[in-house]
């Protein structure tokens, strides 16, 4: 048991090195929006994490690495303390990246040195370790977005790997079809014993009145229709906040999206490509899903219409995560069951509490229940997610004018 | 029926101005923030509304007032053409309130030929009649929260009227119980063929888990314990939002309030008073509701449980409402059956389309739909609501950082 | 003496009254920009400074009209208190118009009193009466300038009055001709008994190398030629900031100009009229006056070398000031002398104190020397400027991007 | 002649990297505030000067590094087309460190080709390449105040160098005293054949009214003194728009001042020190210093008193530039003649141009003229100015309200 979590930790911080390989010493430092973090700003905030909340409490005579940097790399925990303002994280050329590298070390080290003690059985340990990995896996992801913003917002749109698993040129989504899920009372959240998140947790029952959901993701060739009937400038699409974001941002099209000599091409990791029409649209807001969905007489579904669904679903191809070498999403070309774990999916629910739900006391308390104001769920994964990091009830949640994640969306109708 | 629909108009009409008497000219015309509008636009948009709507399409040969009010006094009808940006209308000195006067005499006078004439009862009138009508009653409500705003923020505090109902000096709020309501299905939405706005309307089916929900509203005695235990500097009872926003606002109190020489008093449309410690607390956020909620650790009802508990709640007081010339809100000293219509209530339900949801085609389409994101639910009714314009399936909704509006809340727990 | 002060006490007060004779009570109340204060500010200011300066200090037993007036009609005196800021003038109904012209006629007669009084004679009382009435005086300039704006930026376009004298349709502008001065020492500023601000004061010498200056302003007709010519859309003709303010509020034209079916008209005090290409271009900032006199390859005067040549030109014209009811510029059309008061115009130099410049003690010292930083120096009266106001050493003074006041500008050149 | 040009040229360049050679590479990325530009920033646009002006047009065949980098480099230059956002350079982690060492390496070899060619001996290019190695010697100054800043600011107070050249412990300012410079008339600008740029040529006559001019510049000690006079928190000392900034910016110490455990301390580029009381204050903005003056009764020199008392004073002190390693400006503690060189000292002047300015045809004619607008001259070099890059009619510029520059102030009076 506690091999399999040394070999967990092991596995996952070096994950996160892995996804670093790729990068120049400034690539780590930049911040060129405020919701993007310098990547040696996720590399040392992870190792906080368990600097934090495991070594400092638990670990007798554990020494710091630096005095300094639990206000360095303090995320968001009113807890634990004074922080460096979010919008300063670019700000910060020290510690330099050398220097985060060997506060993982440190810490790694004496990490393995509280796994493998006495008190590293405890079940209020293992709880915030586990809580810890999961943690670093989340910023695994924002690392994809935040790499991917910091060079394809850059003027030389330098690539990230040239290792792209590509789409066959002849392969096709598979053609829109729908499938009914029929009215009825439906339990929804996390049940069972397994690592969860507080805001999953609390399986309780819902209500779906009938519908229907699409079996795939609305393909760039269908969302270039939608551009092409001129559905950036028909204010009837779009929810008011929406189109005061559309005209103040001058938003014609995704997110890495240019117009290149007359022909629509995107930043990838890879570079700048031609777009893979037959490929789900990927880097759209809230409002262009929502507004899409609303061209073509639609709605997006809820996240309880989608948890219900996904159950029915095939299994995850295994492809589809960030193991497979995925820089772009793939073509959903297969015929049957439907599947999820290309892109995280807008869902029309707004972030808000379960039930039951009550927060973690102290610091935990502030990982995700403070966060249920004016953001909207997204379910799905995606390529970007690790796979033993997701769940059919994981809710994902981010404002609704923001693209920078890895994310789609899939169609509903009621009946 | 034509005699009805002519007697409801004038009475509507008539109700907008003697709302407005007590003011000056000036009073007419600033805008001291965003939210607020002048009162003089007020009575120009909803004048506005049944030119366009109604005069223009179907009242052959009716004279324009003045060709330039569309422009002023459009309020957000993209549909309709360019018009004054919302930020400027207490920038525009004309037209004058004695205009604006003439153009509401000179609208009703071809209203009442409209309403008396053969076209008058065609469904489609008598249809969008109803909704200026309920549109005009909308901005009865918001002219006493925009009136109050403009005299409660002017440094010399003036009165809007001395004829206030007050308490009984001896007058206690009942004492704080719970109802319990089973889990269940529960039908939730607008049935039957009243008058009812597209977002209320959907008879559908929700699943109630087991909850209970107090008998009254948070008093200003209660509200005011969470003041003095620190409550504006805990961060932990926030959301991170409201956080940010109490910080950069230096919110210590709610709306209105001010201490005085060491007393907590606050501003009233029958000017500055000492604060009615039993009557309910007003004028906060649904940041304060909720923090106060977190504080007595329990949670703000759903939109869906309030209507159900509602169903069961006794009678609306009479009194409660504008037409009993009550300035401030009642306390709520009665013991039995809740009841609600003294203030709007903060639920904890974000702003989104019921499940089958579709607005009505044209600009009256843009009435509730385009405005379903970052907003919360409000239910209950106010002071400042006419009698005839409520209903318990109605849903208000207004940002989770206001606080001009009339509103309160009410606690709930899951069982 | 006493009868000199009175009769002038009575002249200046009734003349303010009298430019807002023509307004409607909404006009006297609106800020549609921060530069902008409302008529009934303007009036109650004017008077809070005969009452909190004169009356207060000198006349013994004065009741105070109102005491949260300081509050209200404070200006920018750090030193007399806290104050309205400037940017919530117009998000005040309260005092209404009517009250402040009670307020007006009660310290009116009070001031009368204290003028005819022993105490009245005193110098020091003399002097700030004299101040107090030329800061009446600069208030009436401000206050046309502030009218128009009003009125001007109404969708409405109303006419303050229809009474303008116009010119002669078959008028033309003089030939523009430049006169040569010679280089040597020559002597600045105020000199002599007569009332002057604090900011001309202090003959002294300057040098001044050879330069022509030219014999009128240019017209709206040259100025055009410099649109025509792409002045607006050549960043070489700008100053940085200047081509910063171009782009960001997209200037195009001098204010007040609209391009109507394919016809410049501007907006008058009488309305909006077809331009009069022959008078001189009106309403525009520094950077527009600086960038054409640069396509011309030529400068603006400096301060001292307009002051210099206005020694020299012929008397001012009587018609040319508000007494002749000229709501806008004159024609040019007089060979033979240069003259001013038409319209104040930019100079080169920026707003910085003479070289023995020291502010008077106490509030009053707050008047002028403050401002001494990133505005420019404006020359020459205009036709808003009272006739007994103004001097040749008179320094106004403006940030380079406003536009709202009555200037214009005159071309030089180095030899 | 070309061995001058050639040995003047490498010594330039390597004077740059020399002054970055103590950085990390996550220092060269970083733009903390807007005025700050990432020091790889500055490695390439000095460089691009030289491709852009003289390789390109200049030297036949000469490839381009990289065809962006004219996107990437350019910093205001309009002619030259468009360019990043001078707030985005910090965005930018591409091109990397290395890439832009790599590009003077390039530049400098082609360089070396055009100055030993035929063509380096033709006078524009001559001309052009002069303006090249003072717009570097410029920009090393910038280097050095955006290094101090990018440090200073970082929470980990990293020193910069520990080699600086400290104060005797006892040494002591010398006493202050003032010279007095006699009216009449002076010739300012510069005279002669020496480079220099175009805002300092023409020599022109100016009038000196009789003043003083203080012997040193004003200490921290002395400084002090008035903060702990409540300087920062009365207003009448202060311009309004000062007076404005402090309070926004809640200024109540110069830059890099802080008090730890009761003491200021402040940040140099050796790191967190005691304030060296007899030293001169540095990095306070125009209105610090103009406050101050004030205060003493005082006020700050013009630029033209300051340029003849200058050429009155001592020889300038070889080890106040940066060829002394003086990191921290001396305490100037000889008796005698005045001298400068220490610190920028800020003058009462606008930066206006002089009577004949004309900037140059083209793209160097953006260097100097369009920024003549709300900025402040200031004279005198500092420890960060090459010694053989300054002159006394150099005339230095920056908004008023700017500190991290190398800055002090020298007082003066009028007689």
């Amino acid at each position: 048991m506690q091999d399999h979590f040394l070999n967990r930790y092991r596995t996952v911080r070096s994950r996160t090195e892995q996804i670093c390989k790729p990068l120049k010493t400034e690539d780590y430092v930049v911040q060129p929006i405020v919701d993007v973090s310098p990547p040696k700003w996720h590399l040392g905030h992870t190792t906080w994490f368990y600097e934090n909340f495991l070594l400092v409490p638990f670990l007798e005579g554990y020494p710091l690495f630096h005095s300094e940097f639990n206000y360095v790399f303090n995320s968001y925990y009113e807890s634990v303390g004074a922080r460096v303002l979010r919008t300063d994280r670019g700000n910060l050329s020290r510690p330099t990246t050398e220097e985060v590298y060997q506060y993982r070390a440190h810490v790694n080290e004496y990490m393995e040195e509280l796994i493998q003690s006495e008190i590293g059985v405890h079940e209020n340990v293992r709880f915030i370790l586990e809580m810890g990995l999961n943690h670093e896996q989340q910023h695994q992801e924002l690392l994809q977005y935040d790499i991917k913003y910091i060079l394809g917002n850059n003027p030389l749109f330098p690539a990230y790997s040239t290792m792209n698993k590509k789409a066959d040129s002849n392969e096709k989504a598979t053609a829109l079809t729908f499938e009914s899920i029929q009215e009825g009372v439906y339990t929804i959240g996390h049940q069972g014993d397994g690592f969860h998140f507080d805001n999953e947790k609390g399986e309780h029952k819902v209500y779906l009145n009938p519908f229907e959901i699409s079996n795939r993701l609305v393909t760039n060739q269908e969302y270039l229709e939608f551009m092409n009937a001129e559905g950036y400038s028909s204010f009837q699409f779009w929810l008011a906040e929406g189109w005061d974001w559309v005209k103040m941002n001058q938003i014609n099209a995704p997110e890495y999206w240019h117009k290149i000599d007359g022909q629509w091409m995107n930043y990838t990791l890879s570079g700048i490509q031609p777009i893979e029409m037959e490929a789900p649209v990927s880097h759209i807001s809230f409002f262009e899903a929502d507004a899409y969905a609303r061209w073509k007489g639609m709605r997006l579904p809820t996240e309880f219409e989608w948890e219900v669904a996904a159950s029915q679903m095939g299994k995850v191809k295994d492809n589809c995560f960030v193991e497979g070498n995925r820089l772009t999403p793939a073509i959903q070309s297969e015929e049957g069951p439907h599947y999820f774990g290309t892109l995280w999916e807008w869902t029309s629910s707004a972030y808000r509490p379960y039930p039951n739900y009550t927060p973690p006391e102290g610091a935990l308390g502030e990982y995700n229940g403070k966060f249920m104001i004016n953001q909207m769920v997204l379910r799905g994964g995606s390529i970007a997610t690790p796979s033993d990091h997701f769940r059919i009830t994981y809710r994902n949640f981010f404002h609704p004018n923001l693209r920078w994640l890895f994310n789609g969306f899939r169609l509903a109708k009621s009946l």
